[in-house]
This record gives structure tokens, C-alpha cells and sequence, in this order.
């Protein structure tokens, strides 16, 4: 017979808990046994002092087994996907999904909605217009075998003690947690079946990791788990001080993705879903060298093969890929300076999405596909006075002061700043 | 406007808390804004990274101003409680509450029930026939004022803050945090309107604080905390290794508190009453000299004008002194050795007396105030085989492995030990 006062109060004094022990407190919460102001204290326990490794794994184990694992039909094609930890301006997910499972990859691809200031995958494929991120189990796994790959919401029979639990966390300032964060994105992961698994892990003010120490750990955690749990699992360590691409926003950002997937659009966006492309071909097994890998993914997106796959994808769940996606009416920021644009700050940008209606604060909130911030320059341009920085899409023009905030998270300097590298670090389980 | 989840963070990331986040966290709390899933995190942020002597002060201020503060009329006698942090065979309030109201001190004694291992005066009082322990504010008042003293339970309208956060605290591990502990006690204490304080601070294995250090920090803790409210606070600090007294039970440790008011009864009940006493005339500017308030002390004992007090008081609450208060059965155990008596364990003690029905392990338990135990003898005295150790008070014989842990809980040595001081250490505002 378990306490969970017992279990609360080793945590709280630092003590490594047993896998008994970790499996009782989750099975007790998802049973209602455990009541919220318990698990509440277990959470603060375990942001302060932390887990071991062998606790999270028992955490993710623990979580996973509250609902079901997906089982594949026996085929040839490996079951990857990716997942990303949010920033600013990241379509990535909309790029690969369609780009992998042209290379007879399956990718049942489960994902969530924006919270804070990163937006979410579910979100922006809703302004498509009939576009269904609702799927059954049944029908995610039907369309993967059909087509290759999915992008669409959890089940209550996916992980439901990491569904309750994380919106326990969220408020009771309990999400900052190395340990919880790593085992709560794993478990849903996890729980669709996957031979590998690549992680792309983002760094700066445009994500919840500042600093890139955090972000190492946090994706080294990650890989130390999916290896664990037998699933080929890498990571990469991507750039976030600045959004990725030029669209910020919903309706805005899909469009950007089709022209990814067209082949044109930015070059930043082009060169992470690639990169992360290569890793999933790797882990997969489906490619050895890495240039191979690239030239495979870049034809695919140079030919409209990727964008005809997309398009089948949406209207396999119901999206009329032709219909109009409504774009807020554009109001302009220009330049007052001259000089090269030296940063523009992925928080602040964020921010202001959410601000316009384009993000939520709270869960469950409602959003506005069709706002949202175009970014006319990139890092290391020169600007002229008068010209112009930003597009706002907005109903109404916004407020002077407002504007003027967002015009200071871009720097205009006189000097040329040095290049950043877009993927700081590869996390493996050799380097982990 | 302030956040619960903003205030909750700060604590987490061990931050200083400022007094106006205290006070809105503490009034949310009592108002239901702030749900208990929310305090629990926030309690065990308190738990593991601790406050400051100005946040503990700001958070006893906001507990004590949840509720009301008792007014007293002006008038010559001093208002002056004491409290004890808890212990086995503790029974030392039903002693010092008539003494001290024969001294012309005003005594409103709020007290608790026990739980855990150390009984509660309330539990003890309510083995005489008719006792009330429900007296309203106003009634308690009155008969203070007019007798001198009352000792009966907490009120509603005595910091609520408080009543609602230590239900939750005993089911979410975060009771033992000093800042917690600390105002808890305190508000509860100050808002009898009190003039001084006297403090019992227990350290042993019969009591929540194990070690020296942990007993001289709360110690410390709670003398700061009174003098910076305005009463004079002084604490000493006792020894719990082994039971207070002969008796541990309800009924038989009123039993052994009259005698103390008679002039009889075990020397280290006696001893460390009259100590208290002596504290609290003097913190209570009644005496200055510590010889001639023991002296007066004892006198009042000797006399029998303190037991008269007790009678006095046990009447005006309702309670039958002289009705038999019942007694359950007595079961022997007897030494198997010969030897000095070097250590009487008073933990194992505490939860013996609780495992026969005269203690709670859960709040709102029931207790039978007839079930106990009585020690034969002390700490230093010579044994023969076979001499009488232990008298257990029950309805049914307890069973032999029951019995035979009870006698090891008494260990007998060839050699004799060395005398242990009952009063470990003195703290004041000077000295804390």
C-alpha cells in the first residue's frame, strides 16, 4: 500500500523514487485518487530537485501506459516523426510531414496547439478552410497507410495522464521542469509507435530554453530517452533569437509553407526542414549520406512533388486546399534608420501575434486565423529610411505606441553583424 | 493586478517575496480565488526554498489579519500564553494555564488535538465528564476575565487563513518548513491579543524536531517573529528523547496534572512547569528575580490554590471534577534484565499510546481518552528482574510482539548513564 504523501515528501527531500513508486503516483491521478492539490505539491517536488534519468524513464513508461500505444500493420515503410519545442515563426511540421512520406516514410504526425508566444501546428492548418485536426485513431492511422502522413490533434486514449497533468502544470507554475517537460513531450511521442524520431530543439527569445546550455540538456534528456526506449531518436539545436521565415501567424504561415513546398519561400525555413529532413532519412535508415539525403528532399520540394503530397494530405482530412485563406488587410512599419538589420527579437514578435488575435494566453482560447506579421528584411540586410520592415495583418490599424514597440524589436546598426548559424549543435545518442 | 501562477514561480526560483504578494496570495487563498492545487505548489515552493524573516512576518501578519484579533479590557493583569511544539506525556498546559491565572496573569490559552505521536490538550481536557472545548470568542473571554484563564479550542474567526492551510499541508508533505511552522503557530498566538509569549520548543524522538539545530532554528524563528509583532516572545528548548512524566494517555495525564497541582506527581512535570511559569512572570514584568518567581510558584502548588484554579476553571467550562474520569484495565510488562534504565524511547512510546486508540493519525479522528500508558520508571534508576516497567491501560490484552517492541522501547544497561538536562537551551530576543 502506497501514500502519496510518502512519495511527495521523498521528492521534496531529494531522494530518487522507485518505479513502483513513480507508476502508483501517475496511475493514482489518472484514477482520481490522487487529487490535483497532491499532484500539485509532487510537481513543485520535482521542479526543484529534479529526476535522475532512470525516474524519467519510469515518468515517460508510467505516462505512456495511462492509454494506448499505436500498433502498425507490418510494411516496409518506418514510422517517424518529428517534433519540435516551439518558437516563433515554426511551419516546419506542415513542410515535413508531406516531404518525409514522399520518401516512403509513414509520419502520423500528433500535434498541438499554440500556447504563449509560439504558435501551433493545429492552429495554423485550421485556416484551411474544412480542414479537420479531430481525427479518430482509426481514421490517422487508415489515411497514414494510404497516403504516408498525417498532422492532426491527440485522443483521450493517447497519454491521458500527460494530458490531465500538464494542465495542472500549466497553472501552478510547475512547467519548467527538465524532467516533466522531457517525459510529457516523449510519452505522446512515444505512444504513436515510432522507429525514430527527430527532435528539433530551439534556443533563444523566441522559445521557453534562453540559453543554449538548456536547450543541450533538454534535448540531450530527450535523446537519452528515446534511445532507452528503443526508438532511434536525434536532435538538433536550432536558432530562435530571430522567428523563422518572413510570416508570422496562421493563415500566413501555411502559405509560406506551400511555397516551401513549391520550392521557393525563405531560405532560412528551406534549410531547417531539410536539415531535419536528413536527420528523419538517417534515423530511419532510408539514407547513409547525408548530401544523398539533401538532394533527395531538395528535388522533392524543386519538382512539386512534396506540395502535390501536401495538398492530398489536406483534403484526405476534409481542407479545401483552393479555397481563399483569409489575410487580414496589411498596415505598414518603415524604417527611420539606415543601416543593417543586426536582430529582430523572436519574443517580442511573438508577443504581438498573440496581441493581434493570432495566439492564446490561456488554453483552450480562442484565435484568429487570418491575423498575423510579415517581416520584410532578414538579419544582415541594409535598410533605407522609409523603407519598409514589417506588414501587419490586422482589422484595425493598431495603436502608435504599439507599432512603435514592435519597430524597436528590430535593430538597425551601422555596422554589418556577423553571421549566425541556424543549427547550433546535433544531439545524438553517441554524443548525448 | 497579481498572478497566483507569477507569485508561485518567484517562490519556486527561491526569490524574496515581497509583503503585498504574500498578503493577496494568503486573502485569494481564504477568498477561493486561488484553488488549493494553486497553495499546494505554492506551500511546497515554501517547503524546499524557504523565506526570510521579513516574508515569514509579512505572512504571519497576513494570516493573523485573516481573521479577528482579541481586545481585551484594560486592566492590571498582563495577557500572556505559553505553547509547546508537541510532545509525549506533554500535559504541561493544564498545569500552567490556573497557575498562572493565580499570579494575576490573564490566561487565553487557544489549543489544539493531537496528532501523530504528541497528544493534544484539548483530547486530554475532554476525559473530564462535561467538558466544553467550543467556547465562543466572547465566552472566553468573559470567563478570563473574570477567573483568569480558559483553555479551549480555535474559533472560525481566529486566522482562517491559517485553519484552511494546514488541512491542506498534512495531505501535500509541505508540513515541515520552518517559515510555514513559524506563522502558523504565531498568527494563532498573537491573535489572542497577547501581552507575551512563552515558548516550548520540544526536540527528540518524541516530537517533530529531531535534532538541536532544527529545534534552536524554529526556536529562533518564532522568538524574532513575536518581538517584531510587538510581545515579548522567549523560548526554551526541552528534551523529548524520552516521555515527559509517568503517564502518556487522555484521562491519565489529567490524572498526573492534578497531581502536579497538588504539590505531588513526577519532579520533571514540576520542573519544567515552574520554569515556564518563571519565564512567563518575568517576560511578563511580574517578577524580575527567577528565584522569587519559582518560589511563588511552587508555593501555589504546594498549597493547592493552583488545583482550586484548575476546579475553577474545569466548572466553568461545563466539566465535572470530581466525576470519575475512566481508566481502562492495566497490563504489566516487567524487565527480563537487570541494569540501570538508560533510555525510555519516547517516539515509540507516542506511537504506542496512538496504536491503542489514545491518539489520531488522521485529523478528525476519534480517540478514547481511557486507553494509555504508564512507565514505572525513569531514566537513571536500578532494575531487577521481574520489577514492574510498564503498565499499559486497555480493554484487551495487547498482543505479545506488540508487548515485547513496547519493552525495547526501555533499555536496560549495566552501566549507569549520565544525567541528560530536561531544558537544553534558552532563547530570547537578545540571544535569538
Amino acid at each position: 500500500m502506497m501514500h502519496a504523501t510518502e512519495i511527495i515528501a521523498k521528492k521534496r527531500d531529494a531522494h530518487v523514487l522507485t518505479e513502483d513508486e513513480i507508476r502508483w503516483i501517475v496511475n493514482a491521478f489518472v484514477s482520481g485518487e490522487v487529487p490535483d492539490y497532491q499532484m500539485a505539491a509532487f510537481s513543485m517536488a520535482i521542479c526543484i530537485q529534479g529526476m535522475q534519468d532512470a525516474e524519467v524513464y519510469a515518468l515517460s513508461m508510467a505516462m505512456l501506459e495511462s492509454g494506448t500505444t499505436l500498433q502498425w500493420p507490418a510494411d516496409e515503410r518506418p514510422i517517424i516523426d518529428k517534433h519540435s519545442t516551439g518558437g516563433v515563426g515554426d511551419k516546419v511540421s506542415l513542410i515535413l510531414a508531406p516531404l518525409l512520406a514522399c520518401c516512403d516514410l509513414r509520419v502520423p504526425m500528433i500535434s498541438g496547439r499554440g500556447l504563449g508566444i509560439t504558435g501551433g501546428t493545429l492552429d495554423k492548418l485550421e485556416s484551411i478552410p474544412g480542414f479537420r485536426t479531430d481525427l479518430s485513431l482509426e481514421e490517422m492511422q487508415q489515411q497514414v497507410q494510404k497516403i504516408g502522413c498525417t498532422i492532426t490533434g491527440t485522443s483521450r486514449q493517447i497519454a491521458p495522464a500527460d494530458q490531465r497533468w500538464y494542465t495542472l502544470r500549466d497553472v501552478t507554475a510547475t512547467v519548467p521542469s527538465l524532467a516533466l517537460i522531457t517525459s510529457s513531450i516523449m510519452c505522446k511521442k512515444l505512444a504513436e509507435g515510432l522507429d525514430a524520431l527527430v527532435l528539433d530543439v530551439k534556443c533563444g527569445s523566441g522559445t521557453s530554453m534562453h540559453n543554449k546550455s538548456e536547450a543541450h540538456a533538454l534535448a540531450e534528456s530527450m535523446v537519452h530517452l528515446g534511445t532507452r526506449m528503443g526508438v532511434t531518436t536525434t536532435a538538433l539545436i536550432s536558432n530562435m533569437n530571430q522567428p523563422l521565415g518572413r510570416m508570422l501567424g496562421n493563415a500566413v504561415e501555411v502559405n509560406e509553407a506551400v511555397e516551401i513546398l513549391e520550392g521557393t519561400g525563405p531560405e532560412t525555413v528551406r534549410a531547417i526542414s531539410v536539415a531535419l529532413g536528413c536527420e528523419a532519412l538517417m534515423a530511419a535508415g532510408m539514407e547513409s549520406e547525408a548530401d544523398a539525403a539533401k538532394n533527395r528532399l531538395v528535388s522533392l520540394l524543386d519538382s512539386g512533388q512534396a506540395r502535390e503530397k501536401f495538398a492530398h494530405m489536406v483534403s484526405a482530412q476534409g481542407g479545401d486546399f483552393e479555397a481563399e485563406r483569409k489575410v487580414a488587410q496589411p498596415f505598414v512599419l518603415s524604417s527611420k534608420h539606415a543601416g543593417y538589420v543586426s536582430d529582430i527579437h523572436a519574443g517580442k514578435f511573438g508577443r504581438a501575434v498573440v496581441q493581434l488575435g493570432g495566439g492564446r494566453q490561456k488554453l483552450g482560447g480562442a484565435i484568429d486565423p487570418s491575423v498575423g506579421i510579415e517581416l520584410c528584411v532578414e538579419i544582415g540586410e541594409t535598410v533605407e529610411p522609409g523603407q519598409e520592415l514589417v506588414r501587419i495583418f490586422a482589422h484595425y490599424p493598431p495603436a502608435d505606441p504599439w507599432m512603435d514597440a514592435l519597430l524597436e524589436a528590430i535593430q538597425i546598426s551601422p555596422e554589418k553583424p556577423p553571421a549566425v548559424p541556424l543549427i547550433i549543435d546535433h544531439v545524438t545518442a553517441n554524443t548525448a
